[in-house]
């Protein structure tokens, strides 16, 4: 049994992995953090410990690291003796820590797939890039390595597999992810804007009719009437999960769905026509060397800084469709979560709270052995079923709208 | 007789008023140029050899300085042995340049107010704050400073000058700047994006009522329908030029008007509420101090490179209105350029060119004695007449629109 964690980052998602940990330490057991700058860590174990979120009296430490650095953070798995390594990172450190991860043994959870900081937008499927390439070696050292195993990714592509074990055969895969909250300020990324504009400004990749296609971002989109958030129009966008559902289902169309509001896209619109998300550098009349996007990220609100205005609701969904017994049937699996619960629990804003509490769900499975692979996966090549027990327990419950009507998953 | 010519600057203006001065290089002399950049002021004057420009044979050189150490363009002014300085480098320079010409002796003319770049948008009137101060030395040095001798200010200022000697009191005066062309790109500004957006981030000066009030910016907008460019809306804005005409004419109210599409605006307003129009330094994640203006400056087209496909009018003039004989009267005096016609005369875009052919014309009346005060003046304070001669026969020509109908200035 697997049970002390080391958590690598120290960002809004990384504060609510700490939160979940925490309220989880009888059975997941000593808590460690660590990123390279030491005073984010330790706020968020300040409130942790503010918030009395500890469900037993154990070891919460925070660590200084260059995640980057697979020899400097192999090095810290072995000093804390983590059985457990839960990257939320950057993600363009996540090849380095999975590196560290064989290397020492300890499972190894993330939330995104690696990227290069130089590549934008690389070919199809992405996994293929890093990740796969490291599968046969992980299931020879008998590696856990879960991939993707936050919200979306993650709880998506449980949500896809659950609905397609209810067929005999799957036809689509839609999944649809809506912010219906309202943050208050002019403009503001969920998460970090360097990683929220690389994702819409390079190709959107989606999988129809057996083969990779290809759009531009805000190209095609499309109205959503959901539950809870109503009415809403969404795009489809690049994503990590159609990435493997697409190599998993090959039979299915795998398409992803980002609500936008005219603001947001008119503001993204403005920026990228301008080069201002350009991750290239520019060179300043006075001879400064500027990458546009980091300088874009400087000037907009820290994601973490939204949470304690944050109102409204979140609601992301997979709609898959398929045939049953000869009859074409499909599910909407889902979940609704709230900004200002979020913040009242952890401390963070919704987004952070959907993409951080799925991680956790994971970690108690690998501690509990249900989802100690011994090898690499993603998350819909899992039994889905502990993972959303574990999900309902944490605070983001599954519900389903099918043919029967509007019900939590296992009612 | 003063003659020869020092150009400060090498941009898309000082290319046009170095055009200009060769064209009429029997009246004034040597043509020297000079900048930061050598290879800049080179390509100018390669672009007059091209063009054949010259009207006589004469000098045509090239010189290195910083414009911002006084005593390196002082040593230049006596080095070339220029009498005539015409400065139409950055308006951040000013202040330095004036006082070279001070200390030789030479005549100054520019086209902008003196800026800090530290301080945006100063208590009015602006020109108290550097070049008036300087006012009581000129005079008794002998010095002749011609301040703000471009279109808007200067042209602008002969056109009040020129309403007003019509009547027995002014009331008020309008100035409106519109530019109906296309230069094709999504967004660019039409001169320095530095100084261009300087321009709008500040607080909207206007004198009415006989004191200072304040606007924001895009706070008051109004339809114009003007000669050959037709209706257009204009926006109350701060210029240089509401800064000497609200002294010169303090009973008279004075307001700017600048011509914005919906399209510029919605670009400026993302920028401004981002932040990335701030002069002030930011720190990257990375640690590196970046002014978010010169990075948006850095990625937008060089004003210059719009100048081969721009298409389309200016139109930029002063509505004034007051009473003469007892009776109301309004005069509309305005001139329009042609953005092509000017690319094929001097290489540059319309903007510039109605920026670079007024300095010469006054440089040409500061040979000639007509305009060479001995002092320090602006440009209402100098008879608009000879000035609307050498604007008619340099490309720019003045036109009124009043009770008689539309007609040129003279006729």
């Amino acid at each position: 049994m697997k049970r002390d964690v080391l958590i690598i980052g120290a960002g809004g998602v990384a504060q609510v992995v700490a939160h979940k940990c925490a309220q989880n330490n009888d059975v997941l057991g000593a808590i460690h953090i660590a990123s390279r700058t030491l005073s984010k860590c330790e706020s968020i174990l300040a409130s942790v410990r503010d918030k009395g979120a500890m469900k037993q009296d154990g070891t919460l430490k925070a660590h200084q690291v260059d995640a980057m650095d697979t020899a400097a953070v192999a090095q810290l798995i072995r000093d804390t003796g983590a059985q457990i390594v839960i990257n939320v990172g950057s993600a363009f450190v996540n090849a380095y820590v999975l590196d560290a991860c064989i290397e020492t043994g300890a499972a190894y959870i993330d939330t995104a797939i690696h990227e290069d900081p130089d590549k934008i937008c690389e070919t199809p499927p992405w996994y293929s890039n890093y990740e796969w390439k490291k599968r046969d070696l992980c299931a020879q050292k008998g590696v856990t390595a879960i991939l993707g195993a936050g919200f979306d990714p993650g709880v998506v592509n449980a949500f896809a597999r659950f609905a397609i074990d209810q067929m005999d055969s799957v036809k689509s895969i839609d999944i649809v992810d809506i912010n219906a909250g309202d943050h208050g300020k002019y403009f503001a990324t969920n998460f970090d804007p360097e990683i929220n504009f690389r994702e819409f400004t390079g190709t959107v990749y989606y999988w129809e009719d057996q083969q990779w296609k290809e759009k531009a971002m805000f190209e095609s989109g499309r109205d959503w009437d959901l539950p809870v958030v109503g009415k809403q129009r969404a795009y489809q966008s690049g994503h990590d999960e159609v990435h493997s559902l697409a190599v998993n289902y090959p039979d299915a169309d795998v398409r992803f769905w980002m609500g936008f509001g005219d603001h947001y896209i008119n503001v993204f619109t403005v920026l990228k026509n301008l080069g201002l998300l350009s991750e290239q550098p520019v060179k300043t009349a006075e001879g400064l060397e500027v990458v546009p996007l980091k300088l874009v990220k400087a000037v907009l609100p820290d994601p973490a800084s939204l949470a304690p205005g944050y109102t409204g609701k979140t609601c992301i969904g997979d709609l898959v469709k398929g045939v049953k017994d000869g009859e074409e049937v499909e599910l909407f699996v889902y979940n609704v979560a709230d900004h200002a619960e979020a913040y009242k629990e952890v401390g963070s804003q919704g987004i952070s709270y959907t993409a951080g509490v799925p991680p956790v769900a994971a970690a108690l499975l690998v501690a509990s052995g249900a989802w100690d692979a011994g090898t690499m996966k993603n998350v819909e090549e899992l039994d889905p079923k502990p993972f959303f027990t574990q999900l309902d327990r944490l605070g983001l419950p599954t519900r389903v709208k099918d043919a029967r009507g509007d019900h939590p998953w296992n009612a």
